[in-house]
């Protein structure tokens, strides 16, 4: 099997999870193709982009990365060893992502209140490196970590921050609510955020979210600004998946009824205080700004309408 | 086993559960008791009140059920035949129980909307009687329901529902959010309902609550008149059990972290539209004045109050 | 024509309005017809209460004189002259009907500053009573008057105030948030209150009362507890009446689009400060405990219900 | 001096303070002037009662003694020895007022947080009671006391904790949003609530109690049903007394400028959890309804709007 | 009469309307100046700014296209036919406002949902092309229109909407909070939008964006950057005209009122989640932001400033 | 005593007040610093930025003000003079804050209401050239000002604002909600503004905020960016400074209590409108953006954070 149908595969069947794991996954399965030296390389990186975007079309993190791919691809025309310079670009491109992480881990971890109490729902390695960093920093704090219906991420993030020392309450997500009162902040990561503000993460986060507004609980999002989707901009939903009812319940056991999965929510900007990026913490709202501001997003904006095009092409 | 002690093991071991069935029990026993003409009643009645109270302590409706004895006891005094008289008062209450709930559902199933969607949490016996009612009356309707961890009572009000008639959409608890755009009116029952108007149920009831208002959906809680507390009016809490962390999970699974399982939550009344009672529809923060003008719940405020002194020295 | 007819045909053209005017209209024509001392009193009675319900069906005032009627046509049974009897009954009424008025005038006019701007939607004649008493005892004040559409109810409110000596601003409805930064009160009649503190009222009102929230404007709303519907209790809804769309405008200036006339909306409670009573201002979630403690609501509950079971056989 | 005239000025230059005072002194220099058997009884006491009410026209408690005064003053005229029959009653309701601080102690100690924090503002005798009755109880709890400008009656309040051994935290008045997120409840006294369900204290009362309901902390209020204005249901407003600047500030250290000092402010209803009076603990939007139900309180607005009268009459 | 005399005449008389519509008058009134290629070009195009920006003072779309205008004269100065260069701007220019309503079509119509219900107040030709791409995409849905008192723009809307296929509903403005349970979009355009977020638009705009927020439901503002008044950021206000009142009615309708008709209200960006702009979406407060980034606003400020003092001394 | 050691005291006794002044102070000691040409200017100017920042770690005004030095010697290094060089830097920086505060005056007098009421609270070099450039522009207004317990600082603004001809109203700061409905506008300055939007100013702000946002009266803060606080944009907090109980009261007079003094409270930004800034105003959410954009903040930031650690370095 080649390089890009073992990634394709990877992603598609969950084995990779994470925005950040996907995207590199799909750099370094490129980087291989390109190392072989295929005669054709820009035939055969496009070829590679559309399998990967098609591998999971609603994930921005990858498509930032296959935009990257495809901006790198046109720079290396007109290089000596063109090959040799698409390497380094996704050499460059992994390093940075490594970067990211350490940035909103050295940001979010002085957001830990020493001696304070944290909610968090689901699991996120954003996050967890924030922890991480936290606790290298010496502070002592409390998770208060809901099992996460139906997949219970609940439990590997709570495995990690008992290995991590921190002290850990383990609760159903119903259970958000009652424990509020002792709260200082609320933490998750994010699979995606949206122009207007909307913070997309795992079915739930909205409603904990609510808890937390009611208390005066500051929320803070955990998130790279590759979870910033472009296309969101141009008007584009986040879409919401509904995965296998099987991961609910098996629906035997209710004959009838009609058993339902949506994976993710959208939680609105008004309840969210701040999202660490590691290019600093900016309110949701402002975010679609900074990114205007920084990267060059109408750019990219137009090539990822142009990779949705394609891909919708190809779906139909 | 006499009839007092099986009855209080099987309150005790929640193998009788629901306000009323508790309080039904109760009576039941007593009037065995009773039957039996033994030969000091007041002191066999006295002793067995408080046998049961001590099963489950926190309950208003049985504390109801109990003070009712207790005063059915002093008129039995003057009475040709107090076993006689006893036993027919008795009678007259658990028919009451019968009516309330009668009535309940006939109120309640008006506020079921023709063709609607309803959304509910857990499994309340009161609220079934709505459901049922409301499919007698022709209604047709769409029931989002909540697995309810951590005891997933989700699936019986799920089955119930689907043999009514009714369409099932089943979901984890934590989608309640994102399905609330579509809801037509929130309903649940309740454990308690305190004198300033706050709903104590099932964990997670508030959680959903706060969703229902966000979008504006009305929140009604069907529940007799005996789920007011009185002894809230003195400023006694509802408390809030904490129950075996199993029916979260094996503790084994996470070594290390502290599994807390709290089984209900206080909806504070400005998130309640209407309890719906057997005397009416009310909101919760006028029910304490109804049961005030109806019920002289003063005097019962006295005796309940008077049994909770007598469990608090036996529990010392 | 005989009596009951002419009434029925006067209230179902809308030539007799406002809940108290509807009220009493049924109570003279059923005075009327018992002055003609028919042979079967009873038997003309109970037809002419039926005609006049259903003239309509929605009018919780008219509902209330017409349990009334039932009520003293039983009392009438033992006494000497049943015809005599039953039309002192109904004069001692009416003369309740004025009694009612003058009280809400007298407490409402304490709660119009001097020197304040008020505003207003549609015409209530309990309102208007509340401000000519108000000038009466020589308080200077300004009206905002929203014109009301679709039939521009607010021209007649407006003129009378400009009669009584009260400066008068008249606005387009959609203007109330502009205009509510220097508002004082927000006051209004009211249609129907629910048992759950609902306030039914001409549409727009709950849209005016959402501004004067924002702008922390109390809301008081002038209505008898004639006003509170009983059957509310029950869980019966206060239907919405939707009227000719040609009030709106020629359906064929717009060929093909739905033109849609709701009348009424039902403010929540929670954007309501009072309900000016005869018997006292309280807050609309209170009225019900009010109304089950002073007036024996139970009883005309059962009543109301009857009469409704009664209407729709009569209109099945 | 007579009693009375020596009341009136003790009462009117504040040396004697607290409604259940004011109302105990009014009722002691009646009892007084009873006790002289004065010729003609009636008349002497329709004197001293307009005397004492004149001294403090606002106060709801005193004016609850002085009605209560003259009901019984006409109950008097049957007995066969009026003079005897008028000092039992003043007796008996002056046991009352002391029952009345006894049950308010009892039910609110049971709302304080053992080992938690209370936030509080100026001085109440009815909380100083509850928080002295929580400590013989047993409970350790700390509270935070704002100093309470312009008068500083926070002082009074620290001292007083102190002396109890409850650990105090004393900051200025500006300090409570800083510290809410630690609190567990907020607790007052009251000066007057009316109707629909305002609280009248001393000014900054609100402004805490919207800090409280930021962070979802309970706000409950100590008063009992003394406190209860019936005059507000027919509508009259509670005045807001303005004292002298000089409480504020030498108006001379900032010549030209306005220097105001009003009282109290008026807390709404829906910032409010409960008021805890010695009848229970009702939502203050209930407590009306309360006292329609249990205290006829019709009768008692006749007499106490004639009182207003006769003031109004006497000051014009 | 000359172009600019009749381009002035045509927008003070309101021929001509719509913020672009207006815009693209005066840039083709210029153009046609300049092509009769006058003498001193420069204080021809000058003089004939300060007429048209006198014509609509407070329209920033028009300011906008003037300010490009100068912005251009100073440009062409050093161009060898600096006529054939300003024409030349000023097609670019007009392209320009042609393409901006391209793009807000193309993002908005990704934010109509299919099958769904979309309400909308007045006419807006931004928002119109929204609806006709959403149309052209195959999409099928309602749109409930408001009249839009006092001028019924709403039928313009509806008769537009019907041609297109869209289904109608058409409403009074009350009606707003009545039907918005079923909503899924509020839409609406904008006649400008503040520095700090505000979207000024026709009065009525804010109150049923109350409404929308009240059941959660998302308000999107088509409107392009032009839309966007720099002046707001220093700290103009938006001003709102009051037009004549006989659009209300014939004020001899009600002698002695005063009827008044305020054109516009301001709604605060906590109500708004989006301004579908031709740059993409952003939440109001952060446009301010993006302006700075993106277009030079600083420059763009000080001129338009400069022109407001023109006109200031003009209008003296 | 050297410059550099007098401006250290002088900052440090509090004789230095005001962000704005604090740093002028800091530029003209290192002015006098660099024009008395020190050997080793690089070394000395390093030793003097050190002493500068420990004097006053919390400052951001002063830290930009000490990047901005460490900034221009670096490039002061290939200069032909460094020593001139450096003084025209410093001297250009200086001249740039008061540029600062005479455009936040034009921006903010346009926010003044003629013949309106402004609430503030404390006292801010700012804002008092917002209201005299007011006053110049012939405005009248009154402004309510809080006495701002404990230091009092009201009584400066007050009389400040005497002398400017303003209409003053001054009371405590609890009486804040009392006066609201009769403001137009809250304004105050800053201490800080954090990168997610959060005001950090004199106690008792954040509580006068939440008053002025129930009546919908806006809040705008006057402050330049030099109160934007670019490391938190790193994740680090605004830290709140607990001064000296004295100025609350002599702790003798409570003996036991423990009396606490914040300096602070941060505002969360919902509550806030607008930040008058020198570059315009924009809500504080988007503050960070346009800090972003506009001012290479990534820089600034980096060597802000060494500058922390520096004296973190010295402090432990």
């Amino acid at each position: 099997m080649d390089p890009i149908q073992r990634a394709v595969e990877e992603i598609r069947s969950l084995k990779v999870q994470g925005a950040r794991n996907v995207a590199r996954r799909a750099i370094r399965a490129i980087r291989e193709l390109v190392s072989s030296r295929p005669s054709d390389m820009e035939r055969a990186v496009h070829r590679a982009v559309e399998q990967l975007a098609l591998a999971r079309p609603t994930e921005p993190a990858m498509r930032d990365a296959l935009t990257f791919v495809l901006r790198s691809l046109v720079e290396a025309r007109g290089q000596e060893d063109p090959y040799a310079y698409l390497i380094s670009r996704l050499d460059a491109y992994e390093r940075e992502l490594e970067e990211m992480v350490r940035r909103i881990a050295e940001y979010g971890a002085r957001r830990i209140p020493d001696g304070g109490t944290v909610i968090t729902h689901c699991h996120s390695s954003e996050l967890m490196a924030v922890f991480r960093r936290a606790r290298e920093e010496g502070k002592e704090f409390t998770v208060i970590v809901t099992e996460t219906r139906p997949r219970y991420q609940g439990k590997i993030t709570a495995r990690e921050l008992v290995e991590m020392g921190v002290k850990v309450i383990y609760v159903v997500d119903s259970a958000a609510y009652y424990f509020m009162r002792d709260v200082d902040v609320y933490m998750t990561g994010a699979d995606a955020i949206t122009s207007d503000g909307y913070v997309v993460n795992k079915i739930g986060t909205a409603l904990i979210a609510l808890a937390a507004n009611r208390f005066n609980v500051p929320y803070y999002v955990a998130a790279s600004t590759l979870k910033f989707d472009p296309v969101t901009m141009a008007g584009f939903s986040e879409p919401i998946e509904e995965r296998d009812p099987h991961e609910v319940i098996d629906p035997a056991e209710i004959p009838g009824a009609d058993v339902r999965n949506p994976a993710f929510d959208a939680t609105p900007p008004e309840l969210v205080d701040g999202i660490i990026t590691e290019m600093g913490i900016y309110h949701p709202q402002a975010l679609a700004a900074v990114m205007v501001s920084e990267k060059q997003v109408d750019e990219r904006l137009e090539e990822a309408i142009s990779l949705i095009r394609l891909l919708e092409g190809k779906n139909a």
